[in-house]
């Protein structure tokens, strides 16, 4: 930049330079480069040569950014800069008729809206990966009892099918956030120049043809300052990994001792590096910690725009880290929950054990008691009260004579309390739409491969 | 609770209600128990005379809660028991029979997913309302020359409409989001119970339609469980809270004396307690300052929901609270940035005096270069040359005589130089889509003006 | 403001008006005028007379205001402005002096200070008392065996005492983070005025002297554009609040059937609105979920703060929410864990049972092979394959034979083996300093005891 | 580990390996080992000759990790692993006693406070350099009058000295925190082994002394699973962090052509890829961006140790990264911040004429009438019906005649007023402790300069 005499201090440098993480968009900054001088040759600013001899130069300097041989040199401030700069070492002054109606401005908000793209539809293959695995799981434990909990205390029994499709929904929402990031990134920023626009009259929609792009930004100050498709994907990303988290603590309690619903194979578990006997679940212990890093990566970028007047500023620059950062964990972690959830093994004695507590069936009761008129209110008290009392005597409820029962209702006959206590009958009788008996959960398998085809990933 | 022998400890009772919050929800908790109660009729479950009663009574207890008569009582732990112990002791037992089918777990995520409903509505039309006084505002200014900043330096000469219009774009990416989290709560929770489904073959889409529901949550688990479209409104929220943070920035920059480009009307600005000269754009400022508190509002939540176990857990009782202060908050924000819009003048002498600095128009010398055939890169060097030799002399761009233009590029020749740096040739020159040019300017309304339409709010 | 000519707008003032919060600070605003009038008298601005008839007057509003007979005025910006408006209606234009010297912009941080303060000593003495409630249960608990985990995976047997005073230790670290505010707070920003200082020689000191302030701030645009104070607070809450989350994650645990390691009282359980056999830790979910709010009330101020620039800015006005926010929360939930902790119940055959699980024992057959002369790393090796063995057999550790054990390493003997099998050998021969054998513990017991008295709260 | 049959999946390998980045520790972990080695040789596990091999087998892993010839081999899950794995291939099965005595959990923890001890002390010294830069500065711009601002409006005029002492003192806030940090990290965790305690009776406080630790943590749970000095140490990062971007955003304020009050050194301004003109403060802009950066590390490690039973789990991996990047991008901005301070230079003219504004001095018009005996409440619209009328008529406040004086208050005569607003009256009226006259600013001087000494930085 001819404008200066000093150069810049070396701490400076360090601070301003992006190289060594925007590097990873020279794939996206080279297809960009491409388009624009295809537009740049239409508008006559290139003659034929020159447009082969930069396409064929930025072939080879996409070659030597793949097989590694590309020198990032210390002046190398970013990867646009890099890139223009071997291209202009490998084929002369013609590259640095490239920058021509362009400015870093458009073109870093395009590359990182071309990522934006593609790993949007990279997390939706994922999410789609992790439903079918989770969906053929459900299938394969359609009639598997559980105790379902609610504020971790059995509740009432439900199949594991059951319990695992809710898993499945969760990840449906979030195949469609990353569906609206992609499309949040689907306008071009490129063209808009340093804010302004441009002195040329450049077929922008052309140029967002061949890139993929649904359409351009119509407004380039917009273009310049705008990062909502980076926050819309980081969002999408947080929201996944928090159902992720969830899913792993899940596991982190089924794999104990103490529950033994779940046992992790061996490719997905970990030991220890003093006692001999453990049998770690740490994949799924990570799947739980990566949350708040993604959500933490949401607020870095939520804060870094907050208060920034228009057009572009160099705080901007920090939307690429945690965006990078969020992308590769949030695939990782949907490939390993995916990779965990196939290698592990239920246990569908504890499971049916845990689901064949009596009290789970309290509902049933008092529903017994409001199918002969007890309001349910009076009804939910008729059963507390039983529940109390066995509880009290060591016993349980089916153990109740008819003598206990009609202290605490007259509308109690032994005979239907010992049915509502029968086996599967508590989770047969979950009859509403969504619930967990069979016809329904039948229902909901045939939807949930309607919704996994739609998906389309 | 019958099965608990001592009362609950004050300090749980504070640290466990939620009346104090979510008796907002009680509307919402109303409409949705008629609904229910008309299903239960349906089942059966209530004659025509309960029916009649519940009916009757929940109109009365929406009356005392909408004219300030409805009294709280201590021990009412949340907004559905205070309103089933109101509405029992206004029609007696029948009142006891409402809460048969169905669980606090599935009622409270209903009332939370038509209150997001309502709310994303409302802030969709806020947010057309501030398109709108942008639009206008836009127009009324589309031939204002001003300086468009790059790193809060002068970049680049542009319309006021221009810049104005950059926002209303932002604000359509913000009336989407809305839009998305309306449609992630138009799944119905209701009908799943405590979490398994229910003992009762309810009609589920009757009671969905009859309360503006699209559709119902096919899993029960998930439905209990599932706070999603809470996050997806509170992400709509904090990224449109950011957007104004950006505009109540510029507004505070715009009013200083410095900058002096807008005063805002009386209506919108505050005096100083000891000051007696001060005008301060107070209104500018909290908008810049909402956004850290929605955004916060959003993480509050993510991380409640971190690692949660399925299915409901108390911990989700934490959703309100952020929800609610980011519904009041954006609300209020996006209103008060039209009202003080609407009372704000710009000074068209300060803004034509930012835009007339001809070094903006550097980038077009540069053009002019390349026009001639001389590559960009080379161009911009030439032209910071330029720049820098008048700087150093005191001198405007257009002060520097033929000798000087030969001495930095054989391809400038005043004349050029001169109209180059004439008037509003700058701005009118901008001409790819979506640039600052009138002719760009005027497409770019009348796109403006159809996306408003559209958005039908 | 007699600059203004119009009113203001009535959106403008619900953005603007901070009243409905501020007003809690009342009492800090009452308390620092008071000792600034008695500095006004000294400096001559005010008369006897006059004094006597303002401190009369802000004994009378001050009474009005706890009485709840205050009544705030439309106009009332906020309780600054409220209460020197009540003044001056009851004591004549003599209250139009009390805003002599001082600015909202220094009055505000003082009475902020001042809250930080009280909250903070009142937080350092909830910390003490949970400390106390801690320590008392683990001295009644020296000698409960329970299993301590790694990944929730059963690891090594501790003392239920134990493993109660890590929690004793985290928070004596909190009431040294409270403390650390504490003292932030402890330099007085009144006297700075706007920001520039003051036309008046003030004596400083002895108003904050009066005020119970350590210091003055010594830079008055510091003073009235600081609010660390705040943060640190917020952050020694939410750094407290994030240990209680993880004290109420385990009672959660804890209290499920499957573990079954305690028992709430009835005064700490809640029950359900569908199921009458639940009893839930309410009140523990609420511990582990109230984490993440008081983590966002810091990230909301951290926001709030950023790249704000001097002196003050409206933005700063969201410092209050966040903060009382906070306070209130944190010192609910150290009553609340303190209250549940006083009327939880271990059982201790089942904490018994989880820590004769043999496997936990398996460290101490590596180091009994280490005092052979194996190599750790190669002992770690010998007993992972004992380990294997003995489960894939079905058999305890202790039902290996000495042909077993042969088989695995020459070091072995049946009678060490079993010896390091038995009984609470595995907690005894935990003996380093820090770690859970009964001396060791009785020190740490000690320790703490001396650490309690040593806070002083 | 030879619990386990299959080898670990390649996406859970990638998922848990943290060598990636804690190789990081390894001088940290290493002079850990050293610590613990000469510890197993006093406890005579080690013999004299396998004490010598350790010892130089660490060093000669030290120097390969120095020199980059350190491989890291694909079956590396951690440094731990990592140099114990190297060790023992340098000096054969010694290196496998090594771990006996000690766990990764204890020796995780031990690393990391050694990394915050070392970090926050650089830290400190980093924030006194910067105290040295501002001190420097406003000693050399003691009497520069410019313009304070309040709600970015000009308020009063200061000296800018003055002005940068307010950074110096949040600097010395931000150096104490650090300090804070450094202590909360000086209680050793090693000796904890898994969680429970060790079955040796190792002498940990001769190990901390060795390794300059200041005591050993006195509960072995609370050991391994406490990162409270990480959180301290990010808190302290993040306030530090907010500080330097009030400083950025005023530097991009003051480096616009508005303001104009100051000028960046070349090595310390970039240009423009289009705009040949352009000199942009990026530095100032990525001091002002990093604050969210650090906050978000912040939340993430607050997230994670969210709702985390005890005592250590998989999820504390996620305490380093955030804790790196916070640790590396805060000493590049403070060691930047001051760089770019020491190339700055202030414009003299552009300060003064902004705080030559006679408006700055209303305050001192009323305090004027105030001395007359009017109370402040009333001065203070005298003077703001001043003002309007002033502006109004496009004159000075100086330029009122006796006449216009007397239409406002009986009180003000012409000498007097225009005494007010002479010259530095208005600076050197401001006389409180901590204001801006400049024998205030001398004691405030000498009072930074002992607070600088006393930091020992």
């Amino acid at each position: 930049m001819s404008r200066f005499h000093d150069p810049q201090d070396p701490l400076f440098k360090r601070l301003n330079a992006s190289i060594s993480f925007d590097i990873r968009l020279a794939p996206y900054d080279i297809a960009a480069s491409r388009a624009h001088a295809r537009m740049l040759a239409g508008l006559g600013v290139l003659d034929a040569d020159e447009l082969t001899a930069i396409l064929g130069g930025l072939d080879a300097v996409a070659a030597e950014l793949e097989s590694g041989a590309f020198e990032v040199h210390p002046d190398d401030e970013d990867v646009h800069m890099a890139v223009e700069r071997r291209l202009t070492e490998l084929i002369g002054p013609a590259g640095g008729k490239l920058h021509t109606a362009r400015s870093r401005n458009d073109q870093v908000a395009t590359d990182l809206a071309l990522f934006v793209r593609e790993r949007s539809a990279e997390a939706r293959r994922r999410c789609a990966e992790l439903m079918a695995a989770l969906l053929e799981l459900a299938e394969r434990h359609r009639d598997w009892p559980m105790p379902a909990y609610t504020h971790l205390q059995r509740a009432q029994p439900v199949y594991l099918g059951h319990h695992l499709l809710a898993y499945f929904w969760m990840l449906a929402r979030d195949a469609q956030r990353f569906a609206a990031a992609e499309q949040a990134a689907g306008a071009m920023p490129l063209g808009a120049g340093a804010g302004a626009g441009l002195n040329w009259q450049v077929d922008r929609a052309a140029v967002a043809g061949e890139l993929g792009f649904d359409s351009i930004v119509p407004n380039s100050i917009d273009a310049v300052s705008n990062r909502d498709f980076a926050l819309d994907y980081l969002y999408a990303a947080a929201a996944c990994a928090t159902h992720l988290s969830r899913l792993g603590a899940e596991i982190v309690l089924w794999t104990s001792e103490e529950f033994g619903f779940l046992r992790l194979g061996d490719a997905f578990s970990s030991g220890s590096s003093i006692m001999p006997q453990k049998r770690n679940p740490d994949a799924a212990e990570l799947l739980r910690a990566k949350a708040p890093r993604i959500a933490a990566d949401l607020a870095a970028l939520l804060g870094v725009t907050h208060g920034l007047p228009l057009t572009y500023n160099k705080d901007l620059q920090e939307d690429k880290e945690p965006l990078f950062d969020a992308a590769d964990t949030i695939e990782l972690c949907l490939a390993a929950a995916a990779g965990m959830l196939g290698a592990a093994e239920f246990d569908r004695e504890r499971l049916a054990a845990g689901a064949a507590d009596e009290l789970l069936a309290a509902t049933d009761l008092a529903d017994l008691l409001v199918r002969r008129g007890v309001p349910f209110r009076e009804a939910h008290g008729v059963v507390g009260g039983l529940v109390r009392e066995a509880l009290e005597r060591g016993a349980k409820l089916s153990e109740l004579s008819q003598q206990d029962l009609a202290k605490h209702s007259a509308e109690l006959d032994l005979d239907a309390v010992r049915e509502a206590l029968t086996g599967d009958r508590c989770l047969e009788s979950k009859v509403s739409p969504g619930g967990t008996a069979s016809d329904r959960l039948a229902e909901q398998l045939t939807a949930a491969h309607a919704a996994l085809a739609g998906l389309g990933a």
